[in-house]
């Protein structure tokens, strides 16, 4: 199968390390082809740019002319997951609900650690949306950057396990990767922690995987029917940008 | 005070008479400034129209420079709020939190009668994020685009009224205007239904005018923050697209 | 617009302090008529004082005669709310839920700081039945009684921070005023907490006069109906005890 | 024990119906006394009857001087409840948290058939706040007064049957009678309906007998501590009627 | 009345106190009828033995030829409930319903504590299931198992109120003993706690009888009828297992 | 890998119709073995059923002797959940969560169709219990049992589209198959209903993998700790009932 990762940001390595980690995650026959907006903020850091991003990652599949089998969104917790699948019909799995379904299924209650403290109500509420809230026990976060978060990983990882040792407190007891920019740590974490720590770019994979092995596509049905036909000014823009670029 | 009433959609028309209800609900000496963003769908229906139209507001109000002291966003159930919030430190209000807003201080219940059936939800995931939800006792639709009823408004009415009846039926003792493209019918329908019937747009003019005269701006506190200083390529659009044609 | 505000208990120092607020709040053009109850506790504390103090306030506006357009109740999380909505056919609001709507617009959750401990579930209660409770992130108290906030006001803004400190810490980002005790403080309040305080008496008068502006009356469809006519012996006890001095 | 059966009306018809209810539920050994308030409504049908009726119960405990063991107070979904447990150290329970009570034990979801349609929306929230809402699953009327169910009790118990079925096809497995003015029709209606009906008062009378034998009291550690040491003007005001007619 | 309380484990040493506080607390007239499964484990900790002993305590009543009117499950959290409902129509109450809805009747909040901290999960669940957790403030374990509770009840006491004074702390204004281990000790608690400890045992032999004076029994219209008749290969295991002894 | 898929009850027949939908849903290289309980009811229909199915199926992993890397639990909606979570440290899903799970990803509300009646509340609380309820629209059931289902898979389909229907009309977008009874009708009804149709026993096949691959395995952290050591007289039963008959 063909499998799209896209990347919420710009940055083009963010949008690597998202990728070494889908490729990591995916089954031997699939496809992973890893990819980031036209245009957009570097990093996705609060609505402001959660919007901006979300109408990026739907102008670069509305560009997107290749057949595909499915979509991971590479954002935790960002904007735009619905739009996209009112575009496509494959299955589109964002890694925030992926690392809470799968922590679910091994947990009673499961945490989350995230980069900014601004971006937590964000996180709540998409969970809230995508009714995964319920056994969420706590929501904290380094108070990093994203960006920041590369600049140094072991500072970055001594700080995730301080607060993942609050959250634990707060009645998890499996933890998610709140951001992509902590991917590639879930093992070592693991050991530290001593409990299960989810990557959701990985667990996206692998549901997205199920789905499309299962046959099971995004329904139809009425609320994400395909955008209706209509006039459209000025988009995609990415189109049109390159059209002036002409 | 100057207050900007923002149409989501690219239709003159539809921000005309959007301005025309918001210029009525104004106090004498509220400047209104109706705009409408430089690029995005003629209509917002459904999720994929939302984002764009989402991103399209926040260019919008990116290029916006003239001071202002009050944002009103009119999309009934439409993104973008948060990030709006966090580009601006005045009041931010959009036309569905009004709507539901005034409802509950006069009603037990409220009810919402949209346009299509595909908006049911993302009303309701709306309203459910604005912690609104609660005492909504049913969302429903004409099954008639924004566009189609703006061609026949006699017809929308006596629908509207049919659809009116199930939501009374289903407990709302208050109506809510669940589109812009009702806008105007407020008072006829309030007479027919015998029930008050709520236009989010004034609603939405009357709270932001409130929270200037009581000195309320936006927390910045934290999750609203100004958005971060940050490289943000090919944004905002308009002003690319702006540049590319001088 | 004639708008009435109605202090919840008998102390005419309070019943002073409320109206210098709500004529402060209040448009040119509105005719502010502040009152208290005929009978009934110099200050309301609990569930006993709260019911005692609703049955006052339903028989004040039985025996009040004049025309009016709006009615404020100033107690905060107190009872009679929906009684009054039944006598009344015009906008009746009461500060609590005035408070947390107007803090819902301006912030993602919000706190309350009130007097008593005990008053906390009592507001929480309020909030729960008027479904403004989802984004409330913690209601905590100075331990301080109603009149004795007057006796030492500087006292009590000192403890006010110090708690509101504790409330922002649970999740709150803007801070709603919990008692008419703490009326006209919120403006220093704001300049030393550094987020918005909300008066819930300025913001119930401004929603009392929108409402009256939109043309939104109290719906008399079902539930708020007026009283049915029936033998009601020895009531509206003021009119009796009048009688009796006669 | 001596326990007391408060009816929340003023009507004697009502007190002793209520009152041949509950001497049938009590153990042997249990005194009944039977009361109502001095003063209020001859039937609470609503939110202003409600109120008036929550004071005129806490007037007439408040200058009822014989020691008692335990209250039921006997109207469904009214207010009053929390006052009367500040005033009281001994136990107090209301008969629609008695009847929800009791039908949890019983079933996986109960109903609750009442006489008017305008007192739905205030029994869900009495019991929301009682926190037993959850299992609740429908809540409807007959459209027929509580004085008009008296006149014709024949007519009562069809229109109930009917409404209960519709209550049954909601998920109900088992009733509650939804107001005073059913009470003696359980046997009948369990026998028609064939499933159990429950007496919210009969129901009280044990649970309030359970707490007194358990030695339960009502916690006064905060929330229901006893009223506070205050001025309140022309209250007990059936103290006052009694001394001005000296 | 016959009523039979069923310990859920097959410690004969706790099943004898738990007769002692059954029989303390049944009105004369009840015939106490304490007995125990034929198998499964020693102490119920967790989800893996709660659902052994669910099945034991089902084998139990299936080969219990008796008449009874009611039946009380004594383990605190414990699974099985709903299947003795299915099997008996007389009134089942477990102990953490009934310690949940005394507590409810008596206190605006009640909290748990309980033994072992892997019990709250499961409590948290029973009671959510129940429909009783929204008036629950707070569930904290001693870390203690079971039957070490036994072993020195001195010690075991201290520990109890240094943890109810943490569950106090989260708002608790009663206290259920969240565990047979712990009965006997509540008045002794109540008395260092100086706020109402409910003991789950008293409460629903209170509740049972309760039920059966009133005429309830449990609803046999759909989800509890009786399970139905079919092969059940190798069950009841203690009939099997004594004819495979004989 | 090595999976596990537990049928809950003791039909041979069912076993091979669950182990034909697991083997064609395996990825190729899973090893998958298809058990039943040593003893217990033939098929589960309510909570009696369900309660002894999961204890005969703890009994039967707990007699399990092989090394195994994942279990799947084939009942929907049944008992035994997290007991097998405590017993084993492989990843344990069961079938109505993981089918709850993968419509999640697919569309905005899903619905149930089972078999009886009796069972739509035991889903009900199974999937309150997981935290997957939010965004199920409805639960209806076809009104036969499991092995009636067997008998005319025909008229069964006709029947499950009519009920399926009325859940669309409740407002699922995604059909789940509610008893491993309709295992193998996903396509057709797919294809008859024109909206996805989710096989729960495929959808837990593949979660399990899922987890497998990505190294998640159960957290052992607190409340899925292994159970205790402790005397569990008769246990596990089938090793004694094996022994009683050497």
């Amino acid at each position: 199968m063909r499998l799209v990762v896209l990347n919420c940001n710009t940055s083009t390595g963010m949008t690597e390390r998202i990728g070494a980690t889908a490729r990591g995650a995916a089954s031997s026959g699939t496809d992973v082809i890893v990819i980031q907006p036209h245009w957009g903020p570097e990093s996705v850091e609060g609505y402001y740019d959660g919007f901006v991003g979300a109408a990026a990652m739907l102008d670069r599949m509305t560009v997107f002319d290749e057949p595909i089998d499915g979509l991971v969104i590479a954002g935790f917790g960002e904007h735009g997951r619905e739009g996209l699948r009112e575009l496509l019909d494959v299955p589109v799995v964002d890694i925030a609900e992926a690392a809470a379904v799968m922590a679910l299924l091994i947990g009673p209650r499961y945490g989350i650690v995230t980069t900014l403290p601004r971006a937590c109500a964000q996180i709540r509420d998409n969970l809230r949306v995508a009714g995964l809230l319920d056994r969420c026990a706590s929501i904290r976060a380094l108070d990093r950057g994203v960006l920041g978060v590369d600049a140094d990983r072991e500072e970055t990882q001594r700080r995730f396990i301080q607060v993942a040792a609050r959250v634990i407190d707060d009645g998890a007891e499996v933890i998610c990767l709140g951001s992509t920019a902590f991917t590639g740590m879930a093992e070592r974490l693991t050991g530290e922690l001593e409990l299960p720590v989810v990557d959701g770019i990985a667990a996206a994979v692998q549901l997205v995987e199920s789905c499309h092995r299962l046959g099971l596509r995004t329904s139809k049905y009425l609320t994400w029917a395909p955008p209706r036909s209509k006039v459209r000014t000025g988009w995609p823009v990415s189109a049109l940008q390159a059209g002036s670029q002409g």
